[in-house]
C-alpha cells in the first residue's frame, strides 16, 4: 500500500460511518483497474428456494477443474448484496480476480434478518455448498476445491458453517478451505449492537452456543483469517481473543494476517485494483491447499 | 514467497535442528542476488568498552539524513555474529538491503551469555543508541531516525530496552522504531531451555521482571513484530500471547505481521533474495514512522 493510500484511509477512521463507507467504496472504484475481457458472467443462477438464494458465476471460457472462490458479502447479517447497487464494481471484483487468475469466481446473497435469524447464515451455507457440488463443474470448477470467502456477517456465515458440524453432510463441509476477512469469533464476548440483535436475538444466553471460536480451531478445514490496522475495534479484539483461543489448544499462531493500512472493508474493495494485498494472500492460500484432500 | 520455497522450508521442520539452520542458510545463500556496487562499508567500528561492542556501517556516499536501519542478530543469547563466519552473504544482506533503500544499515555485536547475563542486552543496546546519536549523522544517518530490528534473542534485547525506561536516556528511548522478528516477550511464561537459564540465570523468581509485554504496550516507540508460519513452537505462543495482552491493554490487535512460509530464520536471511517477505514490511513501517516524531 502506498503511504498516500494509507493516510486517506486512516483519514476515514474506524467506525463505520456513511463518509468511511462511502469514501472507501470511492477510494477503489477509482483505482480498479477494469473487467477481465477474457471473462464470462452468468448472472442470478438460483441455489435455494429464497428469492435471496442467487449467485453469479464468472470464468474464463477455457477453465475446467478449477478452484471455486465464493465471495459472501457483508452488511451487518441486515443488508448487502453480491453486487453493489450504484454501478459500482464490487464485489464483481473478486470474481474477476478469480477468473482471471485460474479460478471460477462466485458471488452470492443469502436470507436477511430480521426475517431471516441465525442460523439462517451456516444454513444458506449450507443449501449453497450442495448446489455448488452437483453444478459448479459444468462451470469449470471442481466440487472438491470450493473456498468460501465472507467479509464481515459474510465471515461470520462463513465461520458458523465451518465450525458447527451440524450444518455439514455425511461427508463433511465440503470445502476446501475458507477465508475470514475481518469477522466475529465469539458473539457472546462481542459488543452488544443492533445488527447481532437482529440476526440472533434478544436472548443474550443464546449467543454462546453460537460460537464459532472452537468449532474453527478443531475443524480440518484450512481456515485463513485476515484482520485490518484500521478495522473496528470490536474486530481487532476478537481477532486478537481468536488468536489467544487458537494457540493455547493448537500450539502455534493461526492463519491471521494483520493488513497494514486497511480499514474494515478496504480489503476486498481493493481487489481489482493496483497491488491489492489480498489478491496474493488469497492466490497462494488456495496454492497451498487445494490439493491437500487429495 | 513460491509455492516451491515453502515446501523446502515446511520440510525442515520447526525445531532449531542442525539441518533446518544450515539448510534456512544455504537456501538463501543460493537466491542472494548479491551486493549493490554503490554501497560503502565500514567494519568494526567501536561503540562501546567491550571487544564485542562492534558495528559494521553500510550506505551510499550520497545518503544524507537517513534513518538508521540496525540489525541485532539472535544465537539464543550465547552466541552469534554480526557476520556469519562461513562467508555467507549474512547479516550484510540487511545492512546492504537498508543502503539501497535510502537508509544506513547498521550490523551490530553485543556481550554475550554466560560471561554477560541480564541486563547486559539492554545495557549494550542503550551504549549503542548513544554512541549512534553521538555519530550515525557523520555516516549519512539521522540521528531522531534510529529503528533497532533484532532477532530471536536480538529481539528480546530490543525488547528489552524499549520496554524498561530505566535503560533509557532523560530525554527518552531515542528510537523512531523498534522490529522484533520473532521475540520471546514473558520470559516466565516462555519454556525453560539452556539458553534463557544461560542469559537469565537459575532463578526463575526473577523472571517476571523481565518480562517486556506490558513495557512494550505502554511504550511510545513504534514497535512491528513478526512470527513465522514454521516459527519454533514457544515463539508462536509468545506472539500470541503477546496480541492478546496488546488487544487487551489498548483495544486493538497490534502491529503483528504473521509470514506465511517462514521459519524461525528465514525471513532475515531472505533479505536480499527475490520478494523477500520482509523488506516491504520493513519499507512501509519506516515511510511510515520516521516523521512522526518531528
Amino acid at each position: 500500500m502506498t503511504p498516500d493510500l494509507r493516510t486517506r484511509i486512516e483519514a476515514f477512521g474506524s467506525d463505520l460511518s456513511p463518509t468511511m463507507m462511502q469514501g472507501t467504496q470511492a477510494l477503489f472504484a477509482a483505482s480498479f483497474t477494469g473487467f477481465s475481457a477474457l471473462t464470462q458472467t452468468r448472472r442470478d443462477l438460483s441455489y435455494g428456494p429464497d428469492e435471496r438464494h442467487r449467485l453469479d458465476i464468472v470464468r474464463q471460457e477455457e477453465t475446467q477443474s478449477a478452484p471455486v472462490l465464493v465471495y459472501i458479502h457483508g452488511g451487518g447479517f441486515v443488508m448487502g448484496d453480491k453486487r453493489s447497487p450504484e454501478g459500482l464494481p464490487f464485489y464483481d471484483n473478486v470474481s474477476d480476480f478469480a477468473a482471471r487468475n485460474g479460478m471460477i469466481g462466485v458471488t452470492v446473497t443469502y436470507r436477511l434478518a430480521p426475517d431471516h435469524r441465525w442460523p439462517a447464515g451456516p444454513e444458506d451455507m449450507a443449501t449453497l455448498i450442495a448446489w455448488l457440488q452437483s453444478n459448479i463443474a459444468r462451470y469449470g470448477g471442481d466440487p472438491a476445491k470450493i473456498y468460501l470467502m465472507g467479509q464481515s456477517a459474510g465471515a461470520v456465515h462463513v465461520a458458523s458453517y465451518v465450525a458447527q458440524p451440524r450444518f455439514h453432510q455425511p461427508s463433511g463441509p465440503g470445502l476446501a478451505g475458507a477465508l475470514l476477512i475481518s469477522c466475529i469469533y465469539d458473539i457472546a464476548a462481542a459488543d452488544a449492537n443492533p445488527f447481532h440483535k437482529a440476526y440472533y436475538g434478544d436472548d443474550t444466553a443464546a449467543y454462546p452456543a453460537c460460537s464459532t471460536t472452537d468449532g474453527l480451531i478443531e475443524s480440518k478445514v484450512p481456515v485463513l483469517a485476515t484482520v485490518s490496522e484500521f478495522d473496528v475495534t470490536d474486530f481487532q479484539k476478537q481477532a486478537a481473543s481468536y488468536v489467544a483461543a487458537y494457540a493455547e489448544q493448537q500450539q502455534r499462531f493461526p492463519r491471521m494476517h494483520w493488513l497494514a493500512g486497511h480499514n474494515h472493508l478496504s480489503p476486498v474493495l481493493e481487489i481489482g485494483s493496483p497491488n491489492s494485498t489480498l489478491e496474493p494472500i488469497i492466490s497462494n492460500f488456495v496454492a497451498q491447499t487445494a490439493n491437500q484432500g487429495e
